[in-house]
């Protein structure tokens, strides 16, 4: 387009080249001249600009265009315009460095909660994380397209805190029949998996502080920050650092519980108001909460009014038989069961919800805030209709089959070239602990990591002021690899844990258990 | 399928109807009766089950399916098997009662934030929502499913908390050319909404309370709860109460900054830490910030070391003129730009984004957490393929002809028929403020509501503690009803207005400006 020097150095102290190109016509191509100019420096601040006629003699426009462009940057602050003085360049505006990202200014990497820029390693095998290549792009899409299509209008309004209803309905029914849980739609409440289920539940009151400020305000609902309960609140004694992390910073004191062979010592709860467990599958250590200790748990909460909070995280997926049924169906007053789809399906998708006795219904509701501020609401129509339509069920069907070889292979693999190291916990899951030998277990994991297999400890995992100690482990997430790439995994893990040190015992793939060759 | 009477008395006190239907086989559907059974009441707590053989021989079915029965049911802690007293029902589980939704817990509703159950009277202007019925379906899948063909495998996986970069990067470029914006990817951090950007920034940093509790633990990112900044934070004398709350419930003092005709009284900030402005168009009074204000503002903030939250809402929104652009480009350092589709596309898509000052960038990180926990990976793709698309540009473009049309609809109507009440503000965004005589705004939001007209009155929106009063007045928001329900919402509140009071007064359509004809 035009292009013009406009030389008036006596006026506006240097050399200005408005390139008056790209969309929008001269009078925009103008005002983004300018601005880039005195963004750049190239405009110093209270440089005055030269008169309207001047420039747009210079540049060949219009007078007005001249005019409202200096109008318009006048309106944006980049210009100042005083009756007298002309109009000149503002104060303001230095020239953007920029920056380096500053990666999470997070110092350590909290176990299972890697950062995504940190996660290419050569075999990833921490746990935590479905296998992302096997999401179900095509059966997801049809979910989302009819969902998209069906959606009465006022799905694209303000939605209901509790989560859309239909959501509601398809997990009353699919948890009944798929996890034991006893409950009706009016008692769930959608949310955007586990941590945002302990921030509603055990955020911060607002009570605290400079609370006494919000006198006078109507002190309604998602303003709050959440917390319908309050601790101290018993942990498992292995666990995920970031939950404890979480609550912590919620004011919340976690007190660890020990496990044994039977799973948490629930026997050993006092006066604290809570219990957090993972009854299906303990985290990270891998057995099942006994029978008794299910029991145990229900009437501790029954005698102290306490709660017991399920972690749900992995309770579809149980190999050796049909899973153990929630403990939420024991005593649906006492429990808040909580599940997600971020080991079903992906942790991509951000929903997950929660089960609720009556009495927490409102409280929940109160801190989630009187809209849904947080879960897609469309997203929330596809995972009901991607459960009522089968799809979840076939999903995670296939993935259980998928998982379970793995494991299968896992166990085989070890047991043929690492005999010394024992597969720990019950078939389940998307991980496994692997026994080690007493005071290997720090420099087998740097071992791993030298050879590009990233896992964890079991230490990793240790409540910082238990005195129970687990013994020495790996925490190896078999499912975080794409089904191609789980062979070479298992292969690297094996030059790690065999006797004598590196070497490659060929392995074999697991996707075709019928291949058992070796893999050089 | 089967029904059998198990007709044994004598040892489990009670006859039972066992339905041995459903799908899974006779030992699942086993196991659902006699689960039923115990959670129905018909097994009692303590009672004794048949042994094996009993039951078996009663129902017809092997021994191992009645003993693989017990044996789950005892897993699950339904049952309770002894050595010598056999396998009972266990103490626990009552029959769950059938509870009505206890809906939200929350007195009274906040201005603009209307529980989704009280959202249907029969007029709706409310501010705060987009049509909802104009939400654009077709261009919207299209991005949804380019998306999720298109995305690579580690989309399913763990999420950078930034965001996807693809998004970050689409929204440097439309932010800089729509609104003014200068940024770079590496400083935009993806939220749900404002309400998120707000806990991201003043959320409690766990250092407080039972903080010290936290110690030995690695106090890492997700956990915190936020806060990168702290209060006192000055506020418009006039906004949104449930963000004046929810600052609060975070324990931030707000001081309220009075308004006049061009816009925040920034001129009268003094040691707050930073100030909360909407700068394009003031919320809700509706004038913007006139330029010597913008640029004060931004003084101030250098001079103070504080900080501008600019609220850019529905920036994207103007009709007299192209849109002013945002404050942020006069100084990136100083200014955290947030803004979101929630206004431009629908609030049900819970995605919006901070456009931070470098020195913000890794805190806000840590408070989001090590991964994405809140906005799906697909929805930011999807976005992202929107706005690249040019999808986005055009959606606001056909939005802004219509909300145009309905507002000049608006002031055209009311001067016809209510010319007393004054249409104040810039022609801009989704909702405008009528004038009232003094002393009438509660009778008339009372009247309006008694004719199924649901709007709020300015002083829905006052800050409780500043000294300013906007006078008497009606928030409108001509946005919120669908195309076809607007002229009707337009009669009914000109039926409220008019002197005389309610009649019939024949608005005509604004969907088309051609039809001027009397509805009647």
């Amino acid at each position: 387009m035009v292009e013009s020097w406009v030389n008036s150095a006596e006026r506006i102290g240097a050399d200005l080249l408005l390139e008056l190109s790209g969309p929008g016509g001269r009078r925009a191509a103008l005002i983004r001249a300018l601005r880039e100019a005195v963004r750049g420096g190239r405009l110093a601040p209270g440089t005055r600009l030269p008169p309207y006629r001047s420039l747009a003699a210079d540049l060949g426009v219009a007078r007005n265009t001249v005019a409202d462009a200096y109008a318009e940057l006048v309106a944006e602050g980049w210009l100042t315009a005083r009756q007298g003085s002309g109009t000149r360049v503002a104060d303001r505006a230095e020239p953007l460095r920029r920056a380096a990202r500053v990666a999470g200014g997070v110092a350590g990497r909290v176990a299972g909660q890697a950062p995504p820029g940190e996660r290419d390693p050569l075999h990833d095998l921490r746990q935590g994380t479905p296998d992302a290549s096997s999401f179900p792009r095509a059966a997801w899409l049809t979910s989302y397209r009819r969902a998209l299509q069906q959606a009465p209008s006022e799905v694209f309004g303000p939605g209901d805190p509790a989560g859309r209803r239909e959501l509601r309905e398809a997990l009353a029914e699919y948890l009944a029949r798929a996890r034991g849980v006893r409950t009706v739609p009016e008692r769930i409440v959608i949310c955007s998996g586990f941590a945002h289920a302990l921030r509603l539940l055990f955020g911060r009151s607002g009570s605290t502080g400079a609370g006494g400020d919000a006198r006078g305000e109507n002190n309604v609902g998602g303003a709050r920050g959440g917390g319908v309960l309050r601790g101290p609140l018993a942990v498992e004694a292995y666990g995920l650092g970031f939950h404890r992390e979480l609550l912590a910073a919620a004011g919340v004191r976690t007190v660890p519980v020990p496990l044994d062979e039977a799973g948490a010592r629930v026997d050993l709860l006092g006066r604290e108001r809570g219990v957090l467990l993972t009854p299906a599958h303990q985290f990270p250590t891998g057995g099942p909460l006994h029978a008794s200790r299910r029991a145990a748990v229900i009437d501790w909460a029954r005698a102290r009014g306490a709660v017991v909070v399920e972690d749900d995280y992995d309770g579809e997926f149980r190999y050796d038989r049909k899973p153990v049924g929630a403990v939420q169906g024991l005593d649906p007053e006492r429990v808040i069961h909580v599940g997600s789809v971020s080991k079903s399906l992906s942790p991509a998708l951000r929903l997950g919800w929660m089960v609720l006795p009556e009495r927490y219904v409102g409280g929940v509701l109160a801190a989630k805030g009187e809209r849904e501020a947080w879960v897609s609401l469309l997203d929330q129509l596809s995972l009901a209709d991607f459960i009522a339509s089968g799809a979840y069920d076939r999903h995670v069907r296939r993935m259980r089959q998928r998982y379970r070889r793995r494991r299968d292979r896992l166990v085989e693999v070890l047991a043929g070239h690492a005999p010394h190291v024992e597969v720990t916990g019950v078939a389940a899951g998307l991980h496994a602990v692997l026994r080690l030998p007493p005071g290997t277990e720090r420099s087998t994991v740097e071992a791993a990591a030298r050879r590009g297999v990233a896992l964890d400890g079991l230490a990793a995992f240790r409540h910082p002021r238990t005195a129970m100690e687990a013994g020495d482990g790996l925490v190896v997430g078999y499912a975080t690899p794409s089904e191609h790439a789980y062979a070479a995994a298992l292969e690297a893990l094996c030059g790690v844990l065999a006797p004598g040190g590196p070497r490659s015992p060929g392995i074999g793939t697991a996707a075709d258990p019928a291949t058992g060759g070796t893999a050089e």
